[in-house]
């Protein structure tokens, strides 16, 4: 662990999102409806299990934790309109089935059930809101604790450079996919609270886009942040222009091996090759001790659509002659993440502290049983 | 020079576009409008000077060798409704006028007014004809001889491997943009030509996707080709998916050091991290002998709204409650170029060969007064 050699600055280690992605009021939840962001930000109220199972699928409620933490509520709801045995595991299932190789979906709701399959009907309704506030919170303090694992690099920076700190991030797991600070950023909404300036780039993060949202989420924070194009990357971190890389990561193996959203790998030998800092930002539950190395992890193919729908529309013309109506590309590779090996990524952040990569795994798992 | 090892083809070395980028219809000329590419193929019959003004002007004639081309036939045109001293050097400065920096455009013209100018005013017309007709075979040639000096290196990869040959290309340089094969994707042309397998990955490049052109110009020419988002070249490289990277350059230092259009450079830390050959082709106008080495080579940036407008335009929401609605991201970064350094690159091709980095400049150019 590095200890700041800031001690000028009364530091306020917490952050406060913008906005609530999610809030109870009443006997219903209000959301931020996701499918808008970053160019609409509408919230929305779910009444009933149903609502709350539409949000999920429909994916107005985005981010692996808020999903967990909107389930539980959901369960609150729908309990709420009946708290039997039968309809507890009933709604159980149906919120289960919603993401069925969801992680933090599963353990929200077996904590859930831990809580109330031993109580009274009667007493189920209050008990579930009681634990969907606990898992709330608990989610904004684990949050919390990765930005304080990646907070002493940017200090470190902030330290020594005369200007704002200049981090380049990809794709979004900020705060607007769980209940707190985020996971990947969280560190830089704790050294924005911490009253470090810092300017974040962003990379656009095609096909999807996420960077978009990154950028909002930023900008709404009062985080200086500026979007680049995923090409720019290399020509900005070549100049000298970027102080630290700080991503997210889907899936992290035993040696530190990190799978992450497409293109943090170009961005990682970029770093690699200029002597930047490269940080991988994760909740625990990140860590896959099945997963021995990189070359484990199977690489999801992603829809053709998602290239070929965002490239634009055709430009108007006028008075064409049309000779030839152009089909649009057929074949198109869309892998949705990459590998960045262990050995290019300077340290892995977790509610644990930072660790070098190939450490990280090793501290936070046994031996599995082969 | 890289003799080929396979004799048993017999080897079709031309290429002849599947759409003629121009060509001459009595008193007029038909061009492809590029401004729909690649959605819509419309052709544009240009009967004027004025017509061919306005096409250069509106980008409907792309690419620094068939703008010159234009440029000349333009000329033609003008000469065919006044052929005088005066008619002449006004249109010239006209045509000049509409790409003040263009060097293609102002050779193209010198080229004519060599010509013309000791004509009597009757003789212009067919003689401007003929040397737009030569400029045009010209630039054919040209492209011909880049793709002859690419096109060892595929048929040494035809060898070796068992299955086509993957390439991957970044933005456009393709026949579209000349009268011939194009300029960097001319190797591929003639491989193709010649009856070698390939498979050409296209990376989409953000943030104009003239990528796009790229892929729908080798479907049009019948060559497989894959499209993908710019992030997974990574992926893609360190898989082994890729043979051979193959782009082309805007400007080419006397060291060998090559700006071309910006993830041009991630391109080449992916390849050369994986041992993958990574070539730039470009014709030898490309090589700027007042510029020492990249470092020198100034970086335009360009609008905020090409990062901004081809993000996508808000989905649908049914019956939203608006909180708030988000101004679009005001900090944006857009480098056009970025530069990648001689040292990472395999090869440059240009008309008179294929010559390692630092040489090819030095070959092509004696070492100016300082």
């Amino acid at each position: 662990m590095i200890f700041s050699a800031r001690t000028d600055v009364a530091y306020t280690m917490s952050f406060t999102p913008p906005l609530a992605t999610l809030r109870r009021d009443g006997n219903s939840i209000v959301i931020i409806d996701q499918t808008g962001l970053p160019w609409r930000v509408v919230e929305r109220r779910l009444g009933t299990l149903d609502d709350v199972l539409e949000a999920i699928v429909a994916l107005r409620v985005r981010g692996a934790p808020l999903i967990g933490v909107a389930a539980a509520h959901g369960l609150a709801l729908a309990l709420e309109r009946d708290a039997s045995d039968a309809a507890l595991e009933d709604a159980i299932a149906r919120l289960l089935s919603t993401r069925p190789t969801a992680v933090n979906l599963r353990l929200a709701l077996e904590a859930q059930r831990a809580v109330l399959a031993p109580l009274p009907p009667s007493e189920r309704p209050a008990a579930a809101w009681r634990e969907a506030e606990r898992q709330r919170a608990d989610d904004a303090q684990r949050c919390e604790a990765i930005g304080r694992a990646g907070l002493p690099w940017i200090e470190e920076l902030a330290c020594r450079l005369d200007r704002p700190v200049r981090v380049l991030t990809h794709c979004n797991a900020g705060w607007a996919a769980t209940c707190g600070a985020g996971t990947a950023l969280s560190p830089l909404y704790l050294a924005h609270a911490a009253g470090i300036a810092l300017e974040v780039f962003v990379s656009e993060t095609r096909p999807r886009n996420q960077g978009l949202i990154t950028h909002w989420e930023l900008t709404q924070a009062g985080v200086p942040a500026t979007l680049i194009a995923d090409n720019a990357a290399g020509l900005l971190i070549a100049q000298g222009d970027i102080d630290l890389v700080l991503v997210g990561a889907d899936r992290i193996a035993r040696n530190g091996d990190v799978a992450n959203k497409i293109g943090t790998y170009l961005k990682a030998l970029a770093a690699h090759a200029h002597g930047v800092p490269f940080l991988v930002a994760a909740p625990a539950t990140t860590f896959d001790p099945t997963c021995p190395n990189g070359a484990a992890i199977p690489i999801e193919e992603r829809a053709a659509d998602e290239v070929l729908t965002v490239a634009g529309l055709p430009p108007g013309t006028d008075e064409p002659v049309p000779v030839r109506l152009t089909p649009l590309p057929a074949r198109v590779r869309n892998p949705a993440f990459d590998l960045t090996p262990a050995r290019w990524i300077t340290a892995i952040l977790t509610e644990t502290g930072a660790w070098p990569a190939p450490l990280a795994a090793a501290k936070l798992f046994p031996e599995p049983d082969r």
